[in-house]
């Protein structure tokens, strides 16, 4: 069998997420369609990871297993033609023999995308997360220091999402100022070798109610030690999220 | 009566264009109808222009006469309040009497958005036009100068839409590159005290033919001066074109 390492971009608004369920439209049961158009052959492509509903990927990667001969760029070109437009394969490669998409992943990078201010932008109302009011952003920057390095991340992670470890190791937290046709946006860039279940949303939640001044930059650090869900913030909605990139080795 | 001027934002997937039409979604009808909501009041708002279906605007401008005393503020407060998402009201002026929106108008200024490439960047498909392959952006530029000034655009006119005049003056007609997530992108913008129906659209279309190496720089030239709708390039899509900016004097 050869073995292939296959990178998909995906708008995730009309998707219950990446991972095929029984009756609900999925990312991977629209690949895994798409194949059985091209090769006539069943495949499993395995994600690096779930995307929830409504999450989107710039750089999703997959990995699976097949028979087929046709080049790698074909099967691209051949994939896409039979793809709904909201889901893309941008690239595929030979991989090693056993490579897996989620077990082998090093490090992936996730942005958030919020726009603030009196009004909203309404070009960017289906990837951006578009918050009423002002945002304090100096404040927002100074708590995502607390949450940079190594810590136990459970105060940010969904309620009855038990993981064995909770400790996960942020090399990346920032808070990028962009201005958009003369809107407020931020792009908030998270990278780690692992996350757990919705913590980049409640992250950006949490950053969010510092933004608006509800709580003080303080207020993220003792959220962290307190390692309980209840003391963080709310979870971000699932639109302004972008898988970007997933890193191996190699 | 109390004059206003109206700046609004609207996404134009869903309507039908700007200009009210019997048994199709108009942005000038969801905003007669909000208006209609929160004062009682039947207005008429007068648009700058029409804006085709499917076009979009970040800066149209309308004016209407009323007999409601509510401030600017609480006026665009309401007003979005009662507006669909994709379309709302930025900022409500009072203005002198007489003013027009339509007839005072003085220079518009529309941007037209590209991304090409190999792939089709998933997040940009509602308000890009998507061109597969490269494009000669330094051709596109050259051909652009043909354009800029005051000439007879009768080429650039959709067919049947007579004017008295086809003269114009083209303020501006720029292609810059940007770069969106690593994927190609570019705006042309275009500004003129006014404009033929369809003209940017049709200078686009044109554009992006010299940038697929389908006719030279010179052709565009050529184009301009046989005046003849037949000799240009086709009509870009609607969706990738934004109505930024009406000036007016004052």
């Amino acid at each position: 069998m050869r073995h292939l390492r296959i990178q998909v971009a995906y708008d995730g608004a009309e998707y219950a997420g990446w991972q095929t369920q029984p009756g609900q439209p999925t990312v991977q049961q629209v690949l895994h369609e798409a194949w059985r158009q091209v090769t006539g052959e069943a495949i499993t492509l395995i994600g690096s990871g779930r995307t929830d509903s409504g999450v989107h990927a710039l750089g999703q990667v997959c990995s699976g297993e097949t028979s087929s001969e046709l080049p790698p760029d074909v099967l691209r070109r051949a994939l896409n033609a039979c793809l709904p437009w909201d889901v893309r394969v941008l690239k595929v490669d030979e991989a090693a023999a056993g490579f897996h998409a989620q077990r082998d992943a090093r490090r992936k990078t996730y942005r958030y995308q919020v726009q603030y201010g009196a009004n909203w932008h309404v070009l960017l109302r289906r990837h951006y997360w578009q918050v009423r009011g002002k945002l304090d952003v100096a404040a927002m920057r100074q708590a995502a220091e607390f949450l940079i390095g190594r810590h136990d991340f459970s105060s940010f992670q969904a309620v009855g999402a038990e993981r064995v470890s909770t400790i996960r190791t942020l090399d990346q937290l920032s808070v990028e100022e962009r201005e958009v046709d003369g809107y407020d946006a931020l792009w908030i860039s998270i990278s780690s070798n692992g996350f757990l279940y919705n913590m980049v949303r409640i992250i950006v939640g949490s950053l969010v109610s510092i933004g608006r001044g509800k709580h003080s930059a303080a207020w993220l650090r003792d959220a962290r030690d307190a390692r309980d869900r209840s003391r963080a913030g709310p979870t971000a909605p699932a639109h302004g999220l972008i898988l970007l990139r997933v890193e191996y080795d190699d």
